[in-house]
């Protein structure tokens, strides 16, 4: 066990508002922006919040990919956390996390980096 | 948008080894000790991973519970990242931590808290 985990949390999002808001639009493009950096999802699951947020959920093999959104305050936060099931684990991990903090462009982000597992 | 999210990677897990690998006992034991903490899970999607691990992801109002097994190193990665979404953030989301590290019995752990959002 042994993984690579970013987080970014991203502050007045420039882009479009239905891209916080709309579930499965989100969903669909996540999916999409994972198989550009060559990362096999196995499940999705995408929905709108009771709170009024949107929340993507890609899984992959001892793998995550996460984002939650706050549309009134055009904020989102974002998880990739990927496992060395996946080669190339730097690559595709930060790959994905640039594409996604791209299409929402926030004005700013507070992003970091954790090593996972490898502790044994 | 604020948050406080805990990490917990763990090893050498003397639990029952079906604890590791039955996807569906663990995603209704872990929704269950959500809730024994207070908190209402919207989405449950718990499956065996194509290389033998099992997920378990809880959703919840820009909130996530995510547990990934890894059988053979009988080891395991937990994420709860709690938004302010949820009263007694800081409380409930140690205490499912806490629940879900004594389920799985590591013989040790590493864990991290990271404060999420807030940032505006």
């Amino acid at each position: 066990m042994r993984g690579l985990h970013l987080t970014a949390d991203l502050y007045r999002c420039r882009c479009e508002a239905s891209w916080l808001t709309d579930a499965q639009r989100l969903g669909q493009w996540s999916r999409q922006a994972a198989e550009a950096v060559g990362l096999a999802v196995e499940r999705e699951l995408s929905y709108a919040c009771a709170t009024g947020g949107a929340t993507t959920t890609l899984l992959l093999p001892g793998s995550h990919v996460l984002l939650h959104t706050w549309p009134q305050e055009r904020a989102a936060m974002v998880d990739v956390c990927l496992s060395d099931a996946h080669d190339e684990l730097a690559a595709r991990a930060h790959g994905l996390m640039d594409a996604m903090v791209q299409r929402l462009q926030p004005e700013w982000t507070e992003q970091r980096s954790l090593d996972r597992g490898d502790g044994e």
